[in-house]
């Protein structure tokens, strides 16, 4: 309880000495939301732990708050630690010095220390941490918390602003032991015989929806923090167990050009071909199915609002394929579609499979891509490697994985995913009435915002007058998102958001040609709260160069299978007591 | 009073004997909403006409009923009047026996007998009838009411069933008089010395919303009638006073290609280049902007929901006249739009003026004309004659009329309607805050449908237990309509309603290529009437093929120019007393 008395004691400091950096306001409203968010977890669990940690050991930094204070990434914040060295010196856990002396621990042991309320344990290169203490102090506010109870190195792979020896320097001062052998190679993930036995490892931050297939999107709160979403964390919709593919022996075939069945090595799709690099979203059809589920249960696995990433691909274009291998007119006034088919296969041996219209993929602004690069790296094996087709503004179940063949043809394909799945149909259709071949397949998408920071739920402090709100926006078929209204009455008035196309530090991307915009916007308001009002429904909505806007409401785009979930994102939150008590 | 009497005392018989004939469902409820809007009209107006009527005047006609039953178009109708030329011949009035006898009227006199209380007289060739009596009997309904006080020929020439002979005879025993030598010349338009003197005559069916310029709609009533929109009723949005263009010395200047200014004549427009057709559908930023208008008083015109219209359009492919002189890839590597500019021009002689995307312009897919024809015929003077541009899926501002100049360029077009009209805001935006650099001008229009039947507070009978809802749907960007949702509670339940691409006689239109949906669909749908609602909340809404959908409401969408109005459209209409009485 006295650890307890003495965090909650920190805030109201840390609020007073911040009028002394003059820090932007834009990073502001990023530690009231968190602030609150952790006054509220502590306040409903109570002092309930399991564990007692001695609160002497709360590290006395002199400027503790700024790192507090400057948000995610902010470099600035460790900089501002003019006491840290000296504060390293002075502990116990000196890297190298009292090393032996500490005990071994094994995984099990630290995956017990998950919480605040249990500790937070975290290892690294094969040694433990106690960093309950200084979670409140983590530059990056509380998503220090995802690392709880394992290794800290995915999440440092993530932000690359950990690259610097003063950050282990800090790390250091919180190593109360080793992990044992044993565990270390526990970390690696281990196989076994059933049909997904050869899985990739995957990151520990995301938030799995189904394990086989393996199905899962990073936590919202990180998502929208890079422009181009990491590898690890982009979101993973495998509809059958990974193949892994020998790219020695891989072959991609092409049926339906007037040469017959081409067979073509991946050497020779790098080599023979222009590499094309485009940047593009790609989006679930069942993001934010939740939201349709709290109408009414629709069929499909629960994704919130981050089954959608942003990536640059690299590969050879479809369109440059298909021509060299003989594509033209006589081949165009007969054939409609091109299909795909995945090496991943189900137990009888049927693989996934897909298609898209024919001038999606021979027009030289699809912009389709046989890719086998992924933010500048091989594909990894959840995306596709060694090569996956990239069908920019197009629905995610069209993007073919571990792409084997490629089908020039007159129709479409007859893949259960392409013919009775990804589709959209009316409210009042029910599993009963359902005609698949009433609606067509989903191709482009449509207009898609949502709102990631802050959580629902969370308790906003209002102290400083405003709340920021940020989230991501895009839209199918290359069309641009032009403006994100956001609200904070429910949608009664409405404050236009910055937008941007790269991360903070970078130049803004040029702006693509008209219906070429392939890649989300992220976004980001800071909103005056002039009402005195306890809870606030925020609200956001996006309009793409169509001026295509988002419906109001989920239920009348409610549909059987919960796909194109898109009405206005909306998320409550509680103001604090603080902003309550100011005049 | 007496004629008042009579005419209610025919509704119930008529409800009787329809049962007799197997008429099909759907045009039932046409009579159900015909009968509603009569009556409740009468019930309003109550008996104050101006003028009695002998009720020893009405036909009594056997198969009356079986006219009214047919609805609009309906042949049969006629072909069921059995007892027809009987009475005809029983008539006071047969054409050519009597007619020195008869009186001769001028223009105003006919003109005020433009109502049920005061007499319905209508002109024909010269000819005045007074056909108050046969409004009840008329197969179309009371649209026969839109001809009320005046000539006869421009609906006869909307509606093509009206040209046969036995139509001429029902006619001919209405026949009350002559009309004057002066009124049949003050008939045709007159000319005056504003700079509004050229303009052309109109079609009296017009709802003009602004007369200088000007700018007018049909009756949404009759919109949906015609797959086809007639010119003549075709909305007009001019921005200036109609030019009237001598097409023996029209050029056509073409910019911005390499070997330096072209100058096109007409006929050389026609000749050197292949001619294409298209049926396409235009939609002024405005249409429904009425509607926008009730949550806040917005800038502008105030459409109605029959700011739209679909035709036919034939010319040259803009992109076969920009490759044929010069266009190639060095100048689409400077160039990214193609301005237009009209002879239409204000006092200071400024054009009117707009540009599109350099890539809809020269794409094959874009579909882009230099339209010379619409519906088969010469451009009227209201559509731009002798030329205009057709931009397929794009707002119907950038399709600029009586063409003089088409610019390539690195720009879009400075015109004002480019620059600082016809673009989206936000809610929040008004006239002290607005930027208009900040939007993008509208290309593109997103999903859009309305109902055109019943009207708004209509008395609906639904003794027949459903009601038939009509509309049409539409989409920019070549996005074809794939789902319209119809509900009549509100929106809590929703029904899919049937889609046509053609009128009910002919066979639909084959499926556009993805992407090049540019007309219309219309729709219709009969709801069963399960509950005894005194009121009924009709809604519609669309669904495109890249699955956008309308908004919920008008407020969240309002902005200050009130453009891209495109919510559900609500109708909301009472039940009929019959059909509550029923079990």
């Amino acid at each position: 309880m006295q650890h307890l008395k003495n965090c909650q004691g920190l805030a109201p400091a840390f609020l007073i000495r911040s009028q002394r950096f003059r820090i932007s306001k834009s990073i502001i409203p990023s530690l009231s939301a968190w602030d609150g968010h952790l006054s509220s977890r502590w306040r409903s669990t109570g002092g309930h732990g399991k564990q007692k940690y001695s609160s002497d050991r709360v590290p006395k930094f002199k400027f503790a708050l700024a790192g507090l204070l400057a948000g995610t990434g902010a470099v600035l914040a460790y900089k501002l630690h003019q006491g840290k060295v000296e504060w390293a010196a002075s502990s116990a856990q000196l890297p190298g010095t009292q090393a032996s002396a500490l005990p071994v621990y094994s995984l099990e042991e630290v995956t017990k220390h998950c919480s605040l309320d249990n500790g937070v344990w975290v290892t690294y290169k094969g040694e433990v941490y106690d960093i309950t203490e200084f979670v409140a102090m983590h530059p990056g506010g509380d998503k220090i918390l995802l690392a709880a109870g394992g290794a800290l190195e995915p999440y440092w792979a993530l932000y690359a602003v950990h690259e610097q020896d003063h950050v282990l320097e800090i790390l250091s001062a919180y190593k109360i032991g080793f992990l044992n052998t044993e565990s270390l190679k526990k970390q690696e993930s281990t196989n076994t015989l059933d049909p997904y036995s050869a899985e990739p490892t995957r990151h520990p931050a995301l938030q799995i929806n189904s394990l086989k297939p393996f199905n899962a999107e990073p936590p919202a709160s990180i998502l929208s923090d890079n422009y181009i979403t990491p590898s690890v964390i982009f979101f993973k919709r495998n509809h059958l167990p990974v193949p892994r593919v020998d790219p020695e022996t891989y072959r991609l075939e092409i049926e339906g050009l007037p040469g017959g069945v081409v067979s073509l090595t991946l050497s020779e799709l790098k080599s023979c071909f222009p590499k094309h690099t485009i940047t593009a979203t790609l989006q679930c059809a069942g993001n934010r199915r939740s939201e349709m589920n709290s109408v009414k249960q629709v069929k499909g696995l629960n994704w919130g609002i981050a089954a959608i990433s942003n990536a640059t691909w690299s590969g050879a274009r479809l369109r440059d394929v298909l021509l060299h291998y003989g594509f033209g007119q006589e081949v165009a006034a007969k054939a409609q579609h091109v299909q795909f088919e995945g090496l991943d296969v189900d137990v009888t041996g049927t693989a996934y499979g897909a298609s898209i219209p024919l001038n999606k993929a021979v027009s030289e602004e699809g912009d389709v891509l046989l890719a086998y690069e992924m933010n500048g790296e091989d594909l990894p094996p959840d995306h596709g490697y060694p090569v996956r087709v990239v069908v920019p503004g197009i629905v995610g179940a069209r993007n073919v994985k571990w792409l084997g063949k490629i089908v020039v043809s007159d129709e479409e394909s007859k893949s259960h995913w392409q013919q009775n799945d990804y589709k959209g149909f009316s409210p009042g259709t029910d599993w009963d009435t359902v005609d698949f071949k009433s609606a067509p397949a989903i191709q482009e998408l449509p207009i898609q915002s949502a709102i990631t920071h802050p959580a629902e739920g969370t308790l906003v402090d209002s102290s400083h007058g405003e709340l920021t709100v940020k989230g991501y926006a895009w839209s199918g078929g290359g069309r641009e998102v032009v403006r994100v209204d956001v609200s904070i009455d429910g949608g009664k008035t409405w404050h236009v958001a910055r937008l941007r196309t790269g991360d903070k530090e970078q130049q803004p991307a040029p702006s693509p040609p008209p219906g070429r915009a392939w890649a989300w916007k992220l976004w980001e308001i800071d909103i005056p709260l002039l009402h005195r009002a306890q809870e606030l429904e925020i609200v956001c909505k996006a309009v793409d160069s169509s001026y295509n806007m988002q419906p109001d409401t989920i239920a009348p785009i409610w549909n059987l299978r919960g796909v194109l979930s898109n009405a206005w994102h909306r998320v409550k939150v509680k103001v604090n007591e603080d902003f309550k008590d100011r005049k």
